[in-house]
């Protein structure tokens, strides 16, 4: 017994959102979600600009998200939005836009109150449906277009939390190899690895299904297909539009089967030690694979195929050869950190049996 | 450049309908939509009726709904939907109930007179979005669970017509494979070979894209994993409900690709002769794949490969096999058929060249 839902439409290729206005405008008037800078850098908010100005469509620009968005620069962008009146949002950006963008939808129709708090979002406490959205990823990595997942940043609990909700998926994602084309050679990396942990993770968790395993294969596949190039950066448009489709792959599993604790015990990392996420994922994952080879040989064995290695160890290497990261860490750190990771919602849904011991250990092996 | 797009939420499992009550009920007064006996004989209707009831949600049963529903059918179930209050409809069958479900969903809320013709339903002139509906395949075959298309039968025009749009994707799939377990041995042979055409047409058109491949193969594979249970009818439900999941994935392949002449050729043998749809596919499609080796070697043998076989040959005989049919035809026959089927949309979107005169060959060669 398994499901499937995935109701994002997908458009791909060069200049899609120049060719497709009519799958961009979803209402009247428009507010665009993006970072600080990766909505210009990436040639996406000047695409996006052009066909609302053409279609005289108004627009607010909210470039507020930073990297791991907080709750708050997500409340803040519910009131701009419901101030300026729009009736639909446009996230353009890695995961932090495309996750903040999810719960500004939320907030900009859920005004917080005496009946709404605002860390109820977590719960799915709002009444009226968020704003319809539109995606436009400028990272081949988050999965966040296809997924009803939100992840926010909490300073008070010095944590990440999530919320998930079939509401939040977006209507469009537009995959342009264009707007990655450019991206830091490290950041394309972290990105790469991310995505690859959420095929990896969720053709291993155990809600992994015949509606997710072939996908996740599928991922695997394309970026087998591009080991060499994410190596040495020789990137071009189609190979960075087939990335992102692998990337949405990515998305399109989770959002059937959850992540690991390969996710949760990477938060801490980002949190504490300003490691980006993908390459926090990546630095975790070599181990969790070993110990996912010990319950499913054969599914870490076909993913391995699909990804162009014979051994577990060779794409362990690969992984370190493109995660270099010379942050130290304490074993007091770990015993901290796996206080919180262990109550993770993941951690249940792993292949295998992990206890706080277990976290500490893996972490060990991973970091020091 | 590809596009994807499968909004519909699928459940799978034995008892999906009973055990997910509010995936089934998306309204207030349902309309159930289905055949003369199948909705009865699978006991898809009584597991149906039995959660309505419990949920104290009023309905209508209509199941006036023949074997290659007619316009004049779905227009009478718009009307009885209208008249009953339905605001939403569940659509119980085989392909005929599902493709019908679909066209009563739009005329239950655009009545037909001065500014809407029963006819414009083909050119999308409706004003007013369709009902949402939900989908209980009863048989492994049309994939119209998961397809934007409904075909009708026009007797006028001696011929069926289609729509295709994004409004009349259904909410909710419930496949369960209690539902098919009984199926008459012969109509399980015709309707999984229907679901296969889907699979290899959408797999080998001109619309073939990295977006549908992998989904194609993923289909064939689950096939190729059950032809002796197709010849012999050891079914079970576990089986049945595997069966079912390909077909579905052939409805989401078709979805973004369309079909081939297997099925524009194949409309006239069911219009003229009776032959089921998917038996008059299936006579269809060996020489339809002999003609695409030509032109595509590489992705025949790939197809072959997941459903199991070796040669063509093996496959053509193995459909033979499952396909008995003893109906005459005359060469006038199908100097007449042609001139019609060679006007079908999917005639420009076949891997290789056809014209009339290939059509009368490919007739000749596969039904005399």
């Amino acid at each position: 017994m398994f499901n499937f839902l995935m109701p994002t439409k997908i458009i791909t290729g060069e200049f899609s959102v120049l060719n497709n206005s009519k799958d961009l405008i979803y209402g009247t008037k428009a507010m665009i979600v993006t970072g600080k800078t990766s909505g210009a850098k990436s040639g996406a908010l000047s695409d996006v600009i052009k066909v609302l100005e053409e279609n005289n469509i108004p627009y607010l620009v909210y470039d507020k998200i930073g990297n791991n968005p907080t709750i708050e620069e997500t409340l803040e962008g519910g009131k701009q939005a419901k101030n300026f009146g729009a009736d639909f949002l446009i996230g353009i950006g890695g995961g932090s836009p495309l996750d903040a963008t999810k719960a500004i939808a939320v907030y900009a129709v859920n005004e917080t109150g005496t009946d709404f708090d605002m860390y109820d979002i977590f719960d799915l406490k709002f009444k009226n449906k968020p704003l319809p959205m539109v995606a436009i990823p400028t990272t081949a990595g988050t999965g966040s277009e296809t997924t009803p997942y939100s992840i926010l940043t909490l300073h008070k609990e010095k944590n990440k939390r999530s919320f998930a909700s079939p509401d939040v998926f977006y209507k469009v994602a537009f995959l342009d190899g264009r707007y990655t084309l450019n991206l830091p050679l490290q950041i394309a990396r972290n990105t790469a690895v991310d995505a690859m942990c959420h095929l990896l993770e969720g053709f291993t968790n155990k809600r992994s299904s015949p509606a997710s395993d072939y996908i996740a294969l599928e991922g695997l596949r394309i970026f087998g297909k591009h080991l060499e190039t994410i190596i040495n950066g020789d990137f071009d448009t189609e190979k960075c539009t087939e990335l992102l489709w692998a990337a949405t792959l990515g998305g399109i599993v989770i959002s059937q089967t959850g992540t690991t604790i390969v996710h949760s015990m990477g938060y801490p990392l980002t949190y504490y030690k300003d490691i980006p996420h993908g390459m926090a994922n990546g630095l975790l994952l070599g181990e969790y694979l070993e110990r996912t080879a010990t319950v499913l040989p054969e599914k870490v064995k076909n993913a391995l195929i699909m990804l162009g290695f014979d051994k577990l160890i060779d794409f362990k290497e690969y992984l370190l050869k493109i995660l270099p990261c010379d942050i130290k860490f304490t074993k007091e750190e770990f015993e901290d950190w796996t206080a919180t990771t262990i109550q993770a919602k993941n951690v249940p849904i792993c292949p295998f049996e992990v206890t706080r011991e277990d976290e500490i250990e893996i972490f060990n092996k991973c970091l020091i």
